[in-house]
């Protein structure tokens, strides 16, 4: 297996900023890559203080939920000891997938970052928008494009390397 | 805490159809009630047996992902050593809410029976149609309605009884 030829980036602390955060999901994507898994990363900030972070696990856990974002919420709410995560800004680099987009909404996270949008599956404005449900109780406030190149340059990256090993 | 009032259905297993599926998800959400949980209960079946099996668990596990759902197949998928569960039918009490409809898609559950219908937040036909978005590579078959009464039933009664009780 090719190792992730993203290099990893480390902004300063003195400036906790949505790129501070993003930048902490895309060095967990490049993880994933090396662990072999789709590299999408995700953080969870509470108080500007990240909580909780995961990267993809879905072949390591041979578990189709154990996508970045549902691990970050886990994590998330045993840290604070409350399922409700209101006060806490989800940043993960690929916009969610139908099952993510949901649990946001299900774990009631206050706000959403994300880098690439996905017009095909992402549910939080791509394809649909779960967040803006007529009737439900809780809508996550959702900011697309942190960080949309490398975190998209990653994935394409990726799936061309898995292409070019099945066709080889 | 007063114990659930709902008696257990205790079908023959001489005959596997849908009702008898759904009875076994029924029970679940009996003892989800008893562990002072939403009554909410789900099972998947893979060639006419019960691989897994879950009650919802958010308030136990302070996990908001903890839904029957999301438990019985992460089970169902470590049973069969596969993410993809195609040849899978998960039977839950109550339309699933958009992360579980959203996980019915990424973890390709071949079908989908549910109980009680949710038109504010179900997403398999009740508030939204995800098994239906356009692009997706995976649509599953969905049937509601299975022993609509008593899965409605268990659900009213429970949140009756935490509002009499915030109340008292």
């Amino acid at each position: 297996m090719l190792a992730c030829p993203f290099e990893k980036i480390h902004p300063s602390f003195l400036k906790k900023d949505a790129l501070f955060f993003m930048s902490h999901a895309f060095n967990l994507a490049i993880d994933a890559w090396n662990a072999d898994e789709v590299p999408v990363g995700a953080v969870m900030v509470h108080q500007q203080e990240i909580i909780s972070s995961a990267h993809n696990q879905t072949r390591s856990q041979t578990d189709p939920t154990a996508h970045a974002e549902m691990i970050a919420i886990t994590m998330a709410a045993k840290k604070l000891g409350d399922w409700r995560l209101n006060e806490c800004e989800l940043y993960v680099t690929k916009e969610p997938c139908p099952m993510c987009s949901g649990a946001t909404i299900t774990s009631r996270v206050g706000k959403v970052f994300f880098g690439l949008s996905d017009p095909k599956m992402g549910c939080l404005g791509g394809a649909i928008s779960l967040h803006k449900l007529e009737k439900s109780n809780h809508k996550p406030e959702v900011t697309g494009g942190i960080m949309k190149e490398p975190c998209e340059a990653i994935i394409q990256a990726f799936f061309q390397k898995q292409r070019s090993q099945v066709s080889a």
